[in-house]
């Protein structure tokens, strides 16, 4: 009754599903990430792992090492002995109007390679030393609160509660409410260094978001990570005069659209001029947004990356210059917030050569790939060795509706990702 | 205990109030505007009017002929006669986070000149040959279903129902729901040339939207309309490839915020080229909307107005080239549709003579004044002898929570509306 990965991708197609905007909007702690989540406890439990919510929202789903299994991990008597596991998973949430596989992929991948690895330990071709966990973080993408890989980030340390639990969604809706409502207790959340100091590994697999893979329709289906470019948001408010917009002469105005449309125009320019940088704005607020109404605020908000952080810390310093000088023309006024800022990360090396050692068995000539894009196992990797491995998306394109991957390259990186697992599975422990 | 026109506006002030964006925010056939409606209905009942709701939604409050009246206009046994009415009123809705006045103040200024009317009669010192009715117009603004005056562009037959009800909002409501939601039968509206017919004359009163009155503190609070500017309102949706903020190298974008952006700076450059033309863009929206996403589609709402609606057409034509322009060279596309366009009114001339010998005697040196808002007085004058009196407004901005009137010059108002109202009330009847 075991499912392959494109049945369980299928199981989702219907959830959250967009038609405004096409694709799927799945924000956190929302209603559609919330069934998800439902399926994928039933899933995991269906396979007999065991569940728990930490206090973050982060759901750990427990393949435990079988009471049989040699060595020391497994001599703790009645709990089992969770030291030493390597995770895996992905998120669920979804930017607006997003692909199908931008998370939920990596969900998917992990229970249909847990089927691969459960029927090997039946057949006795898998000794793990280790547990796994399948690990599902919340909100990765911070299209409703704003900051992209809130679980990770908690749990990690790398926001602290206070700034977390003070977040709004566009409702007004604040995190720590959001977390109440999901059950979860805003006084605990946090830093939780305990949880992370029993993992030794964390591998998350993805669907590509950029053109690599799908450039050699037949090569390898899956690549493996080298890094993550570093990146951050920034919000600009551009403050103006609201008025009529029949009654108000054009000479009259202090029109904050003016400087917020000029400023995209030069967020272009200067971000082209800068090698390997890539600077957007895709969410831009007008208030209060009527027709007839000339605008009396304008909110920007600017996604920068780069993979020297220095370079994109300057450029962001020049587009705030650009800002200031183009709401002064307006006699408008500019504030600029940072969001957040995450610098590059180099993934474990180590960890992606014995990746790449693996993969290569079932995807020949697979090769070393950057990612523009941020992910949890990009957060992790400041603690835990961490790794990715990319599964083939022939459109190129992500977070839209055209992000695409076929049945045969997803069972490619499920297969990827259970040669992977099964080596990190039973490796020797180093203690 | 009849009320002046500050404490009628009191009762208002904490109905629909907008904490995000300041103001007001009373969109169309919505809870607050109902709200009013109903502040309005008892208002009117407590003065003895006789309520009617009409097929289009607008409520129409009778003071009907005494029965002691003499003339034609008063022999037609139990029903009263409501043939040769003097009609005035405004609206209730409003802008987005928009001001106290713009609407209300027009309909507050009628019930406080009731009031007066009333007293005149019972003295004797007021002897009418015609009913007066008090309209309120519903969606005035335009600021919920796109299309501005929609109740007075129904009953003059401005707009088809047809048009009308497949009007859409924010959240993807039609106007045919959110009339059935209140009450209303959308197969019965349409034109109502019948109930048009009844009526000898319409005044509004109106806060003034720009900065005429409010240059001379010791000049007249009030002014007589001329005209209205002509104006119109049209959407472009600039479409291009949305994808991910961070995999999408900047020279593989199709970008259509960068287009719609260009095209922002684009209007008010073509715009403040041409005198005595405004062009505004006050309302703009990404789709889907999310930082780390480039756009897939922006829709940009533009509103333009000229005195020589030959001249705003061909700058609309001229802003559709430099759209699509700018769309080509992003490699995006731009359709344009325009969702409403109103010539420039130039008011009766003889009732605008008439008002400003009217008004002169409660505040000398009263002008005439063109103006560069939509009213629905501005659609009713295609049928009906149509003026409208404007009440000062120091700030001169509008559409927005400066908007604002002294208790002082709202009486001034009223008792400049008083005064036309009964002159016109008082007319002989020429048939």
């Amino acid at each position: 009754m075991t499912k392959n990965v494109a049945q369980l991708m299928g199981d989702l197609e219907s959830i959250g599903r967009d038609p405004l905007r096409g694709g799927y909007s799945r924000p956190g702690f929302g209603t559609h990430e919330l069934t998800l989540l439902e399926w994928f406890v039933a899933e995991a439990e269906s396979r007999g792992l065991d569940i728990e919510r930490d206090r973050n929202g982060i759901t750990w789903a427990w393949w435990d090492l079988p009471e049989t299994a040699t060595g020391s991990a497994a001599d703790s008597g009645d709990k089992p002995n969770r030291a030493h596991a390597i995770a895996t998973g992905s998120h669920l949430d979804s930017v607006p109007g997003g692909g199908a596989f931008d998370g939920p992929l990596g969900v998917a991948s992990a229970l249909a390679s847990l089927d691969q690895l459960q029927e090997q330990e039946r057949n006795g071709t898998l000794r793990r030393t280790r547990p796994l966990v399948i690990a599902v973080f919340p909100e990765e993408e911070g299209s409703r609160f704003g900051v992209a890989c809130l679980g990770s980030r908690l749990i990690t340390g790398a926001i602290s509660p206070q700034r977390a639990l003070a977040l709004t969604d566009r409702d007004g809706s604040s995190f720590a409410d959001a977390a109440r409502a999901v059950g979860l207790n805003p006084e605990h959340m946090g830093a939780d260094p305990a949880r992370l100091s029993g993992l030794d590994a964390f591998l998350e697999l993805h669907v590509e978001q950029g053109k690599f893979l799908g450039k050699d329709p037949l090569g390898p289906a899956v690549a493996v990570a080298s890094s993550i470019l570093g990146h951050g948001r920034w919000r600009f408010s551009f403050a103006g005069q609201g008025n009529h917009a029949g009654t108000t002469l054009m000479a009259d105005r202090h029109d904050p659209m003016i400087a917020a449309a000029a400023f995209v125009v030069a967020v272009r320019d200067e971000v082209s001029a800068e090698s390997g940088a890539r600077g957007t704005v895709g969410r831009l607020e007008p208030i209060p947004g009527g027709t007839n109404v000339v605008a009396s605020r304008v909110d920007v908000w600017l996604d920068v990356r780069h993979p020297d952080d220095v370079v994109t810390a300057g450029l962001v310093e020049r587009l705030h210059h650009r800002a200031t000088a183009l709401a002064d023309a307006e006699g408008c006024t500019v504030t600029m917030s940072e969001e957040s800022m995450t610098g590059t990360v180099n993934f474990d090396g180590g960890l992606a050569r014995g990746l790449l050692n693996s993969v290569e068995r079932v995807a020949p000539g697979t090769q070393l790939l950057p990612s523009g894009a941020g992910h949890d196992a990009g957060i992790l990797a400041s603690v835990i060795p961490t790794g990715m491995i990319f599964t083939r998306n022939p459109t190129g394109i992500s977070h839209a509706p055209e992000e695409y991957v076929e049945d045969a390259d997803a069972q490619h990186g499920v297969d990827a990702l259970t040669l992977a697992l099964a080596d990190l599975l039973t490796e020797e422990l180093q203690n």
